[in-house]
């Protein structure tokens, strides 16, 4: 499932410099799709803010740590602190995951929100949740099994996606649920960082004859996931960026090597 | 505004480790208030997560940046946004704040939650809190004079502070408001290498004849804040933690080093 552009519906910065468009239409650019991003960044972390509802019906906002049932959070929390107040008498509830932070601007950096409500697990489900809580949360042992904790599992109804400036799309929690985690993108660094050092030449080729701008003077990797590259392209018109989708859809970081090196191939015409 | 111990009213892990009480009654457990804390946590970071109510009451968690007027949140928020329209349509508002992570364990880290209402500043607050928000954020340079941008002051009417396990204190809007952040920990870490690396002996001496563990073997350093040291503390009963106040509030990290050699003095009864 992938979305090849995406609206910009608002947040371009003001008065940054203007970005050149491409000379011609990228070879192909296919992207993870937003809800196959909230999973990849809901998969990454094991904290998030978690908003409920006071007695007063007015909004909460609490640090939570959560593990991954099928992509459902699953909390853990006291049943005598606020939010744990708050969940059992009224389960609507929404959760807040901000990726690592990759770039100094904060608003640069990839969140979701997830919107639903809450359900206490039962039987098979129960024992699966206390799982997936602990493989994310460790210290969890220590009160997981506590009187007056809970496990609530989070029903995803919506989901908001934002990437960044200008890259964000709401999705349904039917979606989300069926997407999957990014199988490549959590292990890219050193793979990034090997392209970027070794292979300029190769991404520069790639950003010329595949990503739209024959112009292109140099070119650096910023990003890979399961669909391809994202490159940073210097020409003489201004930088750019640009997407270099994999022929096909990659299952694991080990087929990386191969599928970079088809790329280069194309991108020389061999 | 100092309390000297705090309940412990959730939260201690299960089958944790006993802690060996002191022997004797430590001599200045000074510490910062709750309201203290959360000033400290508010000023050591940009981003938060907001809570704002939808249309439908439903509660909505969204990723911000914030500034800070006197300690009151300033927010600029597209109004395109859900959260801008949330508030909009509804001031009433939370905010998480997670200080920087010091634990592996992150119900270990420190953090707050502030609830009240928002209001757009208007006249000379309207310029101070614009400014707040520009010193805290740089890249709002960008877009916070977009006409869909709106700056909200939170109104800050209670305020909950978790320290970490077992420490945590609910706290007035005007005791926040009247209260400074440290002016010491955030410059501390510094100090705090210096003491455990080079005053180790002066460390166990403090934890014995100040800190209530006359049975100290060794010490080590693990906070500094205007109040004091918090020392982390390895006795044949097993590991403590205690406190050891400034024989007076330091208004500086330039009082560290002074305030530190009285201390050793006090311990070594010179």
């Amino acid at each position: 499932m992938t979305s090849g552009s995406r609206a910009r519906d608002h947040g371009d910065p003001g008065d940054a410099p203007t970005i050149p468009p491409p000379l011609r239409e990228p070879v192909n650019s296919a992207r993870p799709s937003a809800a196959e991003e909230a999973r990849t960044i809901a998969a990454s972390m094991n904290s998030a803010t978690l908003a409920t509802l006071t007695a007063e019906g007015d909004p909460w906002a609490s640090f939570v740590t959560y593990g991954l049932l099928d992509g459902a959070p699953v909390l853990c929390v006291s049943n005598l602190a606020e939010h744990g107040r708050n969940l059992a008498a009224d389960p609507r509830a929404s959760l807040a995951i901000v990726a690592p932070a990759t770039e100094s601007d904060p608003l640069a950096n990839a969140r979701i929100t997830i919107a639903g409500h809450v359900e206490r697990p039962t039987g098979a489900e129960q024992a699966a949740a206390r799982d997936a809580h602990l493989t994310a949360v460790e210290a969890a042992k220590y009160y997981i099994d506590y009187s007056d904790f809970t496990l609530w599992v989070l029903r995803v109804a919506r989901v908001r996606w934002v990437g960044g400036y200008g890259r964000m799309e709401s999705t349904s929690g039917a979606d989300y649920s069926a997407a999957q985690p990014d199988p490549v993108s959590p292990q890219a660094a050193g793979a990034i960082a090997h392209l970027n050092a070794d292979h300029a030449d190769a991404l520069a080729a790639m950003a010329r004859e595949l990503g739209g701008y024959p112009d292109t003077t140099t070119a650096s990797c910023t990003g890979v996931d399961r669909y391809g590259l994202d490159l940073r392209v210097m020409t003489e018109r201004g930088m750019a960026y640009t997407r270099i989708g994999f022929p096909s859809v990659l299952t694991s970081a080990d087929e990386l090597r191969s599928a970079t090196v088809e790329l280069t191939c194309r991108a020389r015409g061999k």
